[in-house]
């Protein structure tokens, strides 16, 4: 399910807003949206998150950070970061059959997300990236190759992505990237992401 | 239950931190604590709110909009302001034993708040004030005689109250009252609540 382009939305970045970025990204054909906006009210966050559940018919829609709003729109799951709430407490809430994914910046951090269950990894940020300002050091590609050799659980690659160093990221043993800058804000969303998808393919086949 | 001071708790004019603050407010004899701190990580708001959860043992217990954080600490309740969840969307996913409070600034919120089944009302704001930048125009005591003569349900008075007009608030029906910048900040928590404490009695038995 988690193989492909994984987009997440950025309120900053966006020239046409996030559902209309999330329109053009699902007709391009991503695998997942991840909804993450944290500088607005709750209220608008549900109302935000409701249209983009009916939008992501077919792909995995998860929610950055609250459970609280991926309860309220019946999102697919979770995507957390190591200051969110601790996966164990959120598997307590949205129970077995949601999906969980965790940020991971290291193999400890990956190797306790896995004891914990969650569903997948994001691995971040592989290179250097301005999107994310509390990001933190670059992992490299030696990360996911480390954890690709250890577990099978889905890889999302995540920091700095572009369409020079997408098939690398696949070939280290990413099943999915995600690239913000070099996707939202450009003019037309689908066809980055459709060039994304090539490279994303040509990593997966060779 | 909920008769006497509301304490909610304000990181930005805390002097020993909320925590402490908590632990004063419920020696003064508070009936309960609202958790609110929207500026700080999901992970840290749990770990703060699992330390209240502890604190307050005979006080009621609400969060300030995030209800997965209510979920994850077990707290009693929510207090819920306009601009967070719906109040429906609240109960469904908190269930019916949870406490739902809502902020109203209008006859037609509070008639609509009581219709949607919350539990308490937070009346807001009733003179001016300076802690909440959003707080609105004053609603005055008037609004608090208007409910109280159609609705039996708690209210909970807040903005700009202090400790010459607390009796005033409680005659006109409200049940409790919050005073922010008038008690978090002082030296002695425990003291400026007690005061408060002392009016709410007056009025109540007047």
């Amino acid at each position: 399910m988690l193989r492909g382009f994984y987009f997440i939305t950025d309120a900053s970045l966006s020239k046409a807003g996030i559902i209309s970025d999330v329109k053009e990204a699902c007709r391009a054909g991503v695998c997942a949206v991840q909804y993450r906006n944290k500088y607005i009210s709750t209220k608008l966050m549900i109302k935000e998150a409701m249209k983009l559940r009916k939008i992501c018919r077919r792909e995995l829609f998860v929610i950055n950070d609250r459970i609280d709003v991926a309860q309220a729109v019946k999102a697919d799951g979770m995507h957390l970061g190591q200051s969110d709430m601790p996966v164990s407490l959120a598997r307590k809430i949205l129970g077995k059959d949601k999906i969980i994914g965790l940020t991971i910046h290291s193999m400890a951090q990956a190797e306790e997300a896995v004891s914990c269950g969650v569903d997948y990894l994001g691995v971040a940020p592989v290179f250097t990236t301005n999107t994310k300002a509390d990001a933190g050091r670059p992992v490299g590609l030696t990360l996911i190759t480390k954890i690709r050799k250890k577990y099978k659980i889905p890889i999302v690659a995540i920091g700095g992505i572009n369409l020079v160093n997408a098939q690398d990221v696949i070939r280290a043993g990413a099943d999915s990237l995600c690239a913000i800058s070099a996707v939202v804000g450009k003019s037309n969303i689908k066809a980055e992401i459709s060039r994304f998808l090539k490279e994303i393919n040509l990593g997966l086949a060779s």
